[in-house]
């Protein structure tokens, strides 16, 4: 389908053809979801490429526009929905060779989006600060990626969510126009391609405010009841004194998944997997003691820095774990409203039982705690996953659908005309991430 | 009053006799109020020792126990309420001398009840933590007097209330029993004497947790609306990604007693007091323009540190620099209950006028952003006071009246079992602050 004039311009950029190597390349975690399975399985680029600066991304993205080829961003593939499966092949573009950390200060760090997040902690911990959250994957996952595919994860129960203003203070982007030009975004400007799937403009550059590092301490609490376990996660969000960084509650069977945690899990208990600043430990364990849990497992940072975290059980790693041992297992993505008594969670419980394992990650939404749920699915059929979302949202549980691979399917709800604005300008042929915005689909 | 033997009982122990110095150290600030005024005015001690370590402090205890000697403990006496004045005469304790800074380490010190907050946090700025909560008399004011007669401050917005679990690690107290003893209290257990206006056990020293010292910028920035002011407030303290210290909204005339900002204050507006990290600033400027607000003043943490800081015209400095000016005015402190359309703040606003000017602080409790208020009134009468109290409490104000010494009359509202109890073994003579708990009154 790609022409010699194509490869031939391409001359000097380091690009993949070999097959395997481009389907390994066209993929990431849709696996997760049986409903997109057979959507994107064999769904694959025509050519990888992978640039090392700016400089050669503008001459892919000039490249791209001259012989009108599709061009799909990614970073390491840990996305979950397909956002980095190209749909209608042609290039892709990964970003994971562009590692430079432009520069550090206390409080704020400016990266290439192939910058892993492990990495850019390690460095801003050198002087005493971390990034404000990561994503369960933070070893594998780019900071490029996680800001156009992902949405929040550990760190969000103190800052919000990425698309929070401040959680992201510029970005420069590529553009996909007959004379590709650089595109600095800052301020309010960033919404335009935050979380945008790299539909409108390939991000080379990021700045982001980075957060006091603390020193996490990691701990497991075992309850007898779930809703015990559940309002002890709320309580602890709310603990205004006590600063921690994730607050995991999972109903059982779920933590029986976790074979690395066997010895300090036994059956049949509800897990709160927890980060605490170490300092903080001390009224922690009070409240734990308030609400009859069981510490089970306590790493100093010290301790948690060397072997395995705890953040590698929470958020999606849960169900990754949870489909280590059962493959049928999917999942669900959810909002639930603000409420002291977590009333709803307790209805979803009651109504779905185990077809529903509830998962909750208590995050903070413009400045209140509230749950954000992982639940874990036993799939049947499609449309029993789509019953099981309509009988939330017509509860006023938000789901961000991670069934689908359309951008406002997903978590958005709604076309941001920003985001479509500013496709309209900077990818005027629809290059870029083809199919993913529906918006855009209307459109043309 | 007091006998030879007493005197001598005290030889060693620096004491001041002299009137005009008793009668000073006897004071706070309750001529705010003028319902306390008269009821207080006059109230002495008669002597005042300056211990300088918990060994004296043991021995001034033990004197006034053999001799059932009254005894008052103050700080610098920045309370507003009469906290710190013997109602009784006797002995006052005061606290000042015992300025030790025992230990700093990252996120957490320990130290003696009479060190200044300023002091605590220049040292442990070097080491990049500072208090979690400040008042706003922290250049004069001690870490002991905030513990037992404050409850929040600026930084409250961040780590919610000094009674919030976790912000107060532990405490040694001296008891006045036949045999004083040095009691040490940690974890929950605090609660015994936190916010207990020195009724059950004299504080020897305190523990408390630290938090990450940002460079925090000041701004003022002026509304010709209040409501939006308002609103921006509560914005702002939803705004997970802005990391901010202090939110104080006035409303006009409020500002314009402010003599030192005349120049960045015009007339008839109203202004955000506000601290925010350095780093933060783009996206707080956002968040201005949003809500139409105009920067009037803006300094760096740098600039702030040398001069004057916004801090000394917020919280209860406000109603300082307001009383400067009209030495009639007074004021009310109060919780508004949760609401993102302030619904209430508004309607007292229309319903008293510039009969109760609104002065908001906006504080995180129980991990909700709460306007908290601290009106200023222009007094006519007690009755008209009680009236304004009811009218607030009957449509879900929460009022800590600032215009009662009664430790439960104020913010408490309520009996504390715990504290009556510590009291009753701490102090079975009744000899601590005497007619300041009105458990015990009831009891004795």
């Amino acid at each position: 389908m790609l022409g010699k004039a194509f490869f031939a311009d391409l001359e000097g950029i380091e690009t993949i053809t070999a097959p395997t190597q481009v389907a390994k390349l066209s993929e990431d975690y849709f696996r997760f979801s049986p409903i997109l399975e057979p959507l994107l399985t064999g769904k694959v680029g025509d050519i990888v490429a992978r640039p090392t600066n700016e400089a050669e991304v503008i001459r892919v993205a000039q490249v791209c526009v001259n012989h009108r080829v599709p061009l799909t961003v990614r970073g390491s593939g840990t996305g979950n929905y397909g956002q980095a499966v190209p749909l209608q092949g042609g290039l892709i573009l990964d970003m994971t060779r562009m590692q430079t950390i432009k520069w550090i200060k206390p409080g704020a760090a400016c990266v290439e989006p192939g910058v892993k997040l492990a990495a850019l902690d390690k460095q801003a911990q050198e002087i005493g600060w971390e990034s404000r959250m990561i994503p369960s994957t933070f070893r594998s996952a780019t900071v490029g990626g996680f800001i156009a595919g992902g949405s929040g994860g550990i760190g969000s129960i103190l800052y919000g969510q990425l698309r929070d203003r401040g959680n992201l203070r510029a970005v420069r982007v590529v553009t996909l126009e007959d004379c590709p030009r650089v595109i600095e975004l800052r301020g309010d400007d960033v919404k335009k391609v935050n979380h945008a799937y790299g539909v409108n403009g390939i991000i080379t550059e990021l700045e982001l405010p980075l957060a006091p590092a603390y020193a996490w301490a990691e701990f497991v609490v075992n309850f007898s009841d779930f809703m015990t376990a559940a309002q002890f996660g709320q309580a602890l969000g709310n603990c205004d004194g006590i600063i921690k960084k994730m607050i995991c509650i999972l109903a059982d069977p779920i933590p029986s998944y976790f074979t690395a945690l066997r010895n300090y899990i036994p059956d049949r208990v509800h897990s709160a997997l927890v980060l605490v600043a170490e300092t903080d430990i001390e009224p922690f364990r009070e409240l734990v003691r308030e609400f009859g849990g069981s510490i089970a497992y306590k790493k100093s940072a010290q301790e948690a820095s060397k072997g395995i975290s705890l953040v590698e059980f929470a958020w999606n790693h849960s169900t990754l774990h949870a489909r280590t041992v059962d493959p049928t297992l999917t999942y669900l993505q959810s909002l639930f409203p603000a409420d002291p008594n977590l009333q709803l969670v307790r209805e979803m419980c009651d109504r779905f039982k185990d077809e529903v394992m509830m998962h909750l990650e208590f995050i903070r939404m413009n400045g209140v705690v509230i749950p954000a749920a992982i639940q874990i699915v036993r799939f049947t059929t499609a449309e029993r996953i789509q019953e099981i979302i309509q009988y939330h949202e017509s509860h006023g549980v938000l789901i961000a659908n991670p069934h689908t691979y359309i951008l406002e399917d997903g978590g958005m709800k709604a076309i941001d005309r920003n985001q479509l604005a500013f496709k309209q300008t900077v990818d005027p042929y629809g290059l870029m991430n083809v199919g993913k915005m529906r918006a855009w689909l209307g459109k043309s």
